[in-house]
Formats: C-alpha cells, sequence, structure tokens
C-alpha cells in the first residue's frame, strides 16, 4: 500500500518503536509509579525519559509539566474545560478541529461563550483577526498551528504575543506540527501545548500529552495517582494532579522511540523532506485539469497536508477508486473541521486530503499522481 | 522474577496478546472509522471485534455501549461525572479505590453529596448497609465488585437488586474482578460496568472501558468522531457519544486477545486456578508467626489478592527485601482505598499486598512464602 493518510496516523514509524513497545510488553509493563519493584521502577523511568524528550523538544524548563493523556482531544477537552471552569470567552479560530470546536460549543450551556475568528480563503487566520475577537472576559486563545485539512500554517508567535500583551491563556492544537514544525513553549508564550503522540511525533496511538503551564487548571479527571494514597482528594503535585489511572506504559516507551528518532534526524530535515516532496505534489497537481488544490499552491506558509477538489468525480469516489484499484490510502469527505470547510469554500463537497509522513518518498507522490490523473481524466 | 503484583497490572499476557499487537503495528495500525481505506477498515473492524467480545462476556446486548477508554479511572470518571452532573446523592462503599472515593469526593463543591457505606473488618458491604444508606435523592450506588486491597467479594447481584427496586443506577468496579469472576450486567442490574484492560483482561495498558447502560450519561470529552463531521456539537451515536478522538487501536487489539484467551481457557477455570494458589498462600501464612491476613482466612467470599501485615517489619521493609534479595514482586503500603484501609484496621500502617494472576504458579507461592518466613521469623 501507497499510504498518504499521515494527517490521520502514522502508519509506519522507525523500527525502534516496534522493538521498544515489544520489549516493553515482553519485559516490564509493570504499574509505573505504584509498586516499589525493580519493574515497576524501570516502567515509571521509562516514562519519565519520554516525559523529558517532550520537554527538550518544545523548549519548556520542567518535564512533569507533561501530561500524558490518550489522545490530542483528551489534552483539548483538559485544557478547555479545565482552565474554563469557572466562566469566560474563548477566542477560537475558523481553521479548528472538532476536538477544539465540539468542547467550546459543549460548553455554551455553562455560561461560556466564544467568537471565531476568521481564516482567509488560503485557511489563514491572521493575528489581526484574533485580536480583534478578543473580549474584556476573554481567558483563552485557541489556535491549531497547522490546518488538517489543508496543512496552512498559523503565525503562533505573533498569536502568543497578542495573548502575552492581553494576559490570555494560550492553547496551541500541534496535533498536526509538533515534530515537523519547530515549537517552543517560551518564544512562542504557549500557556498549553496539546501533542498526539501518534502522527508526527510516530509514537503509537492511545498516546498524548498536554503541556500545563498555568496551574490553575482544574482535573478533568480524579483518582488513584499512587501519591497521597490516603487522600480522598486529588494532590496538587505535578503531574499527579492531572494524570489519575494506570498510564499505558507500553504506548510512552513507543512514543519515546519516535521522540528520539525525530531528534536524531533533526525536525527541520523531516520537514525538510515533506516539504520537498510537496512541492513536487502541487507541482504536478496544478497541470492536472479539473483538480483545485485548497489551501496554498505553493510549499511556503504550508506543511505537507493538502487537500484537493476535482470537477469529474467526488472526494469519496477518487478515495474509493484510489484504495480498492491502486492501493493507495488518502482520506476523503470532512475532515472533522466544519469551520475550515466553509473558509476553503469545500463545507458542499468536502475534499480528499493527501498527507505526507517522514518515510513518504517521491515514488509514492508519483504513484498517487498518477491514479489520480487516471481516475480524473 | 516472580511477579506477584497483578492487582496493579498482569505483567504476563497470553503470547498472542504480543504477536497480535506488533502484528497491529506493522500492518494496519491506521486510524479506525477516521478514513476509508482498506487499513483503516481493518481497524475499525479490529475494534468492533474487542467490543464485541467484552458484550459476550459480561452478557450485554449490544457492543457499542462498550466504551473504549485509556483506563478504569477514565471509566469511572466518565459514570459517575457524567451521571451526577445535575446533582444527587451517591452511595459508595467503604472498600472503595481513590478512583471512584476522588471523583465523588471532588463533586463535593457542585453539591453532589455522598454516603459512605460501611463494611465489616473482613472488607465486606454488607447489601442491607448499601440499602440504609440510600438517601430520596440517591441517584447511584457505586461498588466495587472485589476490594483491590484484601481480596474481598462483594455480592454486586444483591446490591443490583436493591439498586433496581429503588431506580437507582448501578455502578459496578470491577477492576479486580473483570476475566475472574463471572458478571452479568443484565441478571446483576448493572448500568455502569468499570473496566480495565491490563489487570486480569490480559491486554496491556492504556486500555479501558464503561459499559453505559443508561443515555442519559454527559460525555466527559467531545471532539472528532469521524461522524456527523459538519456539526459543531457531539453526535448522539454510540459508541461517537462519549468515544472522541483516536482510540487506542494497537492497545485494543492485544486486549481484545486477552478477552479471546479467557474465553478459551474459562474465567471458571481461571478463578478456580487462582482460588487453589490463593488457598495454598493462606495456609501457608496461617502458621506463620507475626503475620496477619486482612479480609478472610478461607477461599470463600474471595479472589486472588492477599494482604498482609508483620509484627517484625513494616510493609515497606519486606517488598524492598523481596525485591531486591529475592527478586519477588509485591506491594506494600497504601493501595489507593483508605477507607479500605481503615475497615481493614491497616490505616496505619499500610499492608503488602500479594496479588495472584493467570500465570502464576505453586512454586511462586512457594517462593514467596520461603522468602517471608526468612524475612519476618
Amino acid at each position: 500500500m501507497i499510504y498518504l493518510d499521515n494527517s490521520a496516523t502514522s502508519l509506519i514509524k522507525p523500527k525502534e518503536v516496534y522493538s521498544a513497545m515489544l520489549d516493553c510488553m515482553k519485559n516490564y509493563a509493570a504499574n509505573p509509579g505504584r509498586s516499589g519493584h525493580r519493574l515497576s521502577a524501570k516502567a515509571a523511568e521509562k516514562i519519565f525519559e519520554c516525559r523529558e524528550n517532550l520537554c527538550g523538544m518544545f523548549g519548556a524548563d520542567d518535564p512533569n509539566r507533561f501530561i500524558f493523556t490518550q489522545n490530542a482531544t483528551e489534552s483539548l477537552n483538559l485544557a478547555i474545560r479545565g482552565f474554563l471552569k469557572n466562566g469566560g470567552h474563548v477566542v477560537l479560530t475558523q481553521m479548528e478541529h472538532n476536538s477544539v470546536i465540539r468542547p467550546v460549543f459543549t460548553l455554551e450551556k455553562d455560561g461560556i461563550t466564544h467568537t471565531v475568528a476568521e481564516a482567509d480563503v488560503f485557511g489563514r487566520v491572521s493575528p489581526e483577526s484574533i485580536k480583534n475577537a478578543i473580549k474584556p472576559d476573554t481567558k483563552m486563545i485557541a489556535a491549531t498551528h497547522v490546518s488538517n485539512v489543508c496543512g496552512t500554517v498559523n503565525d503562533i508567535e505573533e498569536i502568543g504575543k497578542i495573548a502575552k500583551e492581553h494576559n490570555i491563556a494560550f492553547l496551541v492544537d500541534a496535533a498536526q506540527s509538533a515534530g515537523v514544525l519547530p515549537i517552543d513553549i517560551k518564544k512562542q508564550n504557549i500557556t498549553f501545548l496539546s501533542l498526539t503522540g501518534h502522527k508526527a511525533l510516530l509514537g503509537p496511538q492511545g498516546t498524548g500529552a498536554l503541556y500545563v503551564g498555568d496551574d490553575s487548571l482544574v482535573p478533568l479527571k480524579t483518582g488513584g495517582t499512587g501519591s497521597y494514597s490516603k487522600l480522598p482528594y486529588q494532590p496538587d503535585d505535578l503531574p499527579d494532579k492531572y494524570e489519575s489511572g494506570t498510564l499505558n506504559t507500553v504506548g510512552i516507551c513507543g512514543l519515546n522511540e519516535g521522540l528520539k528518532f525525530i531528534k536524531k534526524v533533526g525536525t527541520e530535515n523531516i520537514f525538510e523532506h515533506e516539504m520537498h516532496l510537496t512541492s513536487h505534489l502541487l507541482e504536478n497537481l496544478s497541470v492536472m485539469r479539473g483538480i483545485s488544490v485548497q489551501g496554498y499552491m505553493s510549499a511556503a506558509h504550508r506543511s505537507g497536508v493538502v487537500s484537493i477538489t476535482s470537477d469529474k468525480k467526488t472526494p469519496s469516489e477518487i478515495s474509493h477508486i484510489l484504495n480498492t484499484e491502486y492501493d493507495i490510502a488518502v482520506r476523503s469527505g470532512y475532515h472533522c473541521a466544519p469551520f475550515a470547510h466553509k473558509a476553503l469554500g469545500t463545507f458542499d463537497t468536502g475534499s480528499v486530503r493527501i498527507s505526507l509522513g517522514a518515510f513518504n518518498t517521491k515514488n509514492d507522490i508519483d504513484a498517487f499522481c498518477s491514479a489520480l490523473y487516471n481516475i480524473t481524466r
């Protein structure tokens, strides 16, 4: 199979991810931080190593501020629900995923209000449009770093400055950027950084994290932490305050290897590789009749997430033929980001999304382009 | 290592668990239910197969009522917070884990009240003590099936009858019983069944589930479900209503193999094996000077979770020596169940917990007993 669905999940991982997971399962998948025996201690050490690697990759100071979650959706719910617990207004962008939109909209009934800062036709949300959406009771700006529909990159450094100037918490959804684009929590004034492990961070599903830069955040869950066992209330220590129940040790061991691989290869080299392929893809698409690309047509201001429509076939027809006749995996339809589709003009049609990853090759792009040409000519 | 810490995590899994997880990671860990290509479809099929196996094992009718979570703590938070969203009173037992106690106590500030039904010195909570704790505004009874401290079994069928008679939701924490004791959602009138995957269900960490028998339950998280993508609110369909974000496909594939193994061997045979070993352990302990066993001294009314104290050494001294000098893994101290320790008289000391699993042998018990004898004589 030619796999071009990396924005959903990166299918191919570094081989160290597989071997570390198997080693963990067979040799030390005991309960981290609960019992005191050597396997429990080893599991806890591995988890802390992963926290340290997250801390190093994203420019934070304290590994214990990285809270492990099941996925980015849990990270975003924790940040949004936990921070807006006592009311207020939130600014979100038109390019947000439903994992931001739905928690924010769900909170309407608790009196939390919101303003959606509009994007342009390329999917770019200007820092000004965010600034203009701020109200006196705005408590949080939530912005996706990279659109999961069209790959357009938001200027989170500029948005972070605005958040800082207005003393507003800044939540960045880095589901599509972490592992590909540079992220610096301090430099970019990020209060909450939401991460998923199974996309460009090259770990397995079942892993995510939230960087918590403001301790007023209220936990989404409470329960056993292995600490202050006699206390019927949640302890305040980090990371325990936000991490109840047994963590996904085997998943975190896999994620740790993904992070180590990225550090070894270099985020900038992975990005360069993906953008080289993206340019090649965009160049091919630009000469195909009846194919429209959503977002930017050049490699600037974008990542390797590319959405297209055709005037010959619907997105689902295209993806179906790609799957059944060419064994090429893409995603078609609506990409859980309804307002983004409105900005891009694909709210009625959806799109075919081709999303590249660290292990794609030029041959993959050529095979896809050739198949698309045959399907839509 | 001799591993006797199965109540924390079952370390040894059926070999099919390891191979299924590796196969999933290497061959089809695509995003289930999001894209339409064959690997995404295969991932979704495996997840549904696991739902069906849970449904079959616990006597439910609808696989889609099993909601996958990260762990039992998430399952319990979803049930407790989601069901008591609009106020009310909850009855919990003195034997509950902090994963029940802390969510219930956290809700105090939202006006949710509670009564703790007392246990006797064996850790047994009589159905009468639960009945007596019911108030006119009681909305939920939360009861652990098996104590994680001393292995005492609660009569959930009798408690379920009381819940039904009073039209109260019944939440069962089956973290220590699922996979060992028979559980029948219909027969036992269970409204919410909380499960963890990584203990006696023999799956990996990062997996848990909640059976949801009442749709008035409010989700803990909202976000992308791959369904009704254009809707900025959470859809009502099951399981999507409660399952936002990418599931832990690889973990669920592992859990699925754990369930298949249990089905093949038979829960009753696993229980018989564990109780055979438990009887042997209890017999040995009963003749050791200065050793006290918490909970029942006979194999009736209990599982293979055994807590002890010694009048010669503290629990942490014992577990430390077992770990360093004998390479035997147990857990010592407080087992995240403060009120249970009060019932058992170990609130000031904690205990050494020996917890058996499907793969333990008589040799493991003999080695432990011999070591304990040497340490405490």
